[in-house]
């Protein structure tokens, strides 16, 4: 698989508020997947999530991931970018969040009472398709 | 995480041609995953590749694998499918990747001379979330 840096026509369409499923493990070593908001940004990955969420306790412990980012109107577009989460860090203003959420849907995050946290994902190795072809 | 069956707007929900993303295994215990086709059927998920695709050798050595399913028009509508391949076999006619290609493109594949292989998955646990709140 290719190493980063992508070419310029996908980190355009990772920039764009896309669909995207998030691969992690469990402390089994099952893979588990789970839609999620993304942000592209300077080659890296943001997410964010509650600060009960066990994906969170389980990506301390093994910290690789996969994230698939399908096309919005012609979903046979993907990009999938495999990496590590290389940090993760409280999110007391919900800064993080807010900034997901408006990329998404416009306006801050409806839900102020919630502990979240914010993990960015440094990307190892990526591949695309289009259509049932490579989209290099 | 609940056990099958599926609610009743769930199942109906899972025979809609969805977008959908698979999680697998890498040798290493890594997470992969790619978008994907499936067909629902019976609480079972038939998958479909070219027979040369990695994945299907890795999916040999570890069978678990984890679906999430996109909502089409609001997609923060989703339900993950957690199980396991129980049974690959060979497509020699394409009946397999010509169901699923109808089902979500209207018509039979097109690629004739490619060996598939149909992988169905028999699910263990699921969980749903709609708008960020258990879709039960």
């Amino acid at each position: 698989m290719p190493k980063p840096p992508l070419p310029q026509h996908l980190d355009e369409f990772l920039k764009q508020a896309n669909p995207s499923v998030i691969g992690t493990l469990d402390p089994d070593g099952a893979p588990h997947t789970a839609a999620t908001w993304y942000l592209w940004q300077d080659g890296r990955v943001l997410v964010n999530m509650a600060s009960t969420r066990k994906r969170l306790e389980y990506l301390r412990q093994d910290a690789r991931v996969s994230l698939t980012v399908l096309g919005g109107g012609s979903w046979y577009k993907q990009v999938t970018l495999r990496g590590r989460v290389v940090e993760v860090a409280d999110d007391p203003d919900l800064e993080g969040i807010d900034r997901l959420c408006t990329h998404y849907m416009g306006g801050p995050y409806s839900a102020r009472d919630q502990e979240r946290v914010n993990a960015w994902i440094e990307v190892d190795s990526w591949y695309s398709w289009n259509g049932g072809q490579p989209w290099h």
